[in-house]
């Protein structure tokens, strides 16, 4: 058995947010990834980090949406899977830039939370730990991995009423 | 999307230990599982539960593993999917009695833990939520889902030095 | 041993905010007081609770300073100690307001945090564990208790720099 | 405000054990007060640690008892404060010896837990933030600092129906 050659991209978001007990808010200031990936086991998975942007999703501009999707198809092109942390408000344009490109070399796997790692009640970890899963089963292609689902990209949209995501055109139980 | 129909067998282990104060103890009386899958969202996932047994798998009999088995693939027919719950101890003697049945009409998935859920530093949660997804992708077949790895029975043992599962005569990183 | 009868008086502050999604912000929408009371052991300790006001303590006007000095000054009378838990902002108006009324009938220690309860690092719960055990060793007073230390009004100031409380006039390491 | 100087000897303890998974029990190996320390504020809080052993306090021999006793009243010649984390079966017993020889020159607060640190659900925090907050609030006597509630040597036993301390010959709530 070999090692899992990851190649982790970092964009920011929710999941990724700090509190500041100077201004009392929540923002994107330094990446916490490291804290939660520590948290986990992953005896044989081999981790590359890049951290391309340290956003929340609704400051992204459409440059941002390509640049997520051509940096993600270019590092699948050089390991076993790419898993892409995100805001979930803009996931899904990031999502779709990214499987207009074509079929990637490698599984791409899209997460975020819809609440921050830093709080006690968090789908962070959960996220984190599927989509670290997912990019080991799955086919080269672009998904979504939340809350104990994966959706494939096209076609994928936040559903905002039930703070998770689903496919365009169907109601989310 | 319809929601995916999940049957949790449970049999107790390490995941599953509590702490009685009066003893000092940490030992296999109540399921814990409730209160695990309480910590994940699950939108779309029906979860039916059999409490199979609550043990200490150091303590299971040649007729436990047979009844572990043959209850997995009854279950099996009516349901998307199967996770069974187990002590890693003999985890894999219940494993290739699974499998020796047959392929499942659903796949069926192993999980545990090394240290209990009560405990602040465990394992039990990425593994719960390991296998809650890995149920869902894979192929009707006998896995064991843990630290970020899939494994297929048949010839998956258990590293006692690493703490992890492996396949049969390699080594695990 | 007779039991200790405590009146909690919450006027929200930092140590109560909340986290919604849907915003993304933290803010003092309900009181977490019983979820953090929840998690310490206080056999002998009868709780009445007082839910005065719900705010970030900058938003605070005069009149809820008198209102809160004057409220924390009647339940006294009736009680063995109170507790106040406040925004830290102006927690130190609050509590010179407090002791500009006199020696109440009994200890009034006002708490905060500088980080909510729902963060998973967070120091409200030590705070609340210091002014609730800080209610039942002092003399009739007005203090606060946070950080390790229990400071008497009148004379309280808020280090910002520091992120705690000190004595006007005086560094803190 | 000068720093107040605790010294804090450490004998073990419930509080202080951890879990191995090769065995799958909970024993006093090493000691995690510093893991317990490093999740309060305590700005002006100097400590100088003693680990004078690290046993379940039920196979302490009457010598340790008088080690521990005698090792306080020493410190307590040099510092502010003195806390000394204990397992509870013989808690009292140190205690008692710890006032027969006289009061000490500081404040003497013995505490512990009913459940181990490391577990998800633990007094150890709680029980630690007291007697940090005890030690500097008290006169100088000997005292078991546990669940909201100090309580004075002599005359101190526990309680193993409630789990708790209270005073010889009275019943707590």
């Amino acid at each position: 058995m070999t090692d899992f050659q990851l190649t982790i991209v970092s964009t920011g978001g929710t999941i990724e947010k700090t509190y500041e007990a100077t201004s009392g808010a929540l923002s994107n200031r330094e990446t916490v990834l490291d804290h939660m990936l520590a948290q986990l086991r992953t005896p044989d998975l081999r981790i590359n980090r890049i951290r391309l942007m340290n956003k929340d999703s609704l400051e992204m501009t459409p440059e941002d949406h390509q640049l997520i999707a051509r940096s993600a198809h270019q590092v699948a092109a050089d390991c076993d899977g790419v898993m892409v942390v995100h805001g979930t408000d803009r996931l899904a344009e990031s999502g779709e830039s990214t499987i207009a490109m074509g079929t990637p070399a490698a599984p791409i796997v899209f997460t975020g939370a819809m609440r921050p790692f830093e709080l006690r009640d968090t789908d962070a970890l959960q996220n984190l730990t599927e989509a670290l899963l997912a990019v080991r089963l799955l086919e080269p292609g672009v998904y979504v991995a939340m809350h104990n689902r994966v959706l494939a990209f096209p076609g994928v949209v936040k559903d905002r009423t039930a703070g998770t995501f689903g496919r365009a055109g169907q109601s989310i139980g």
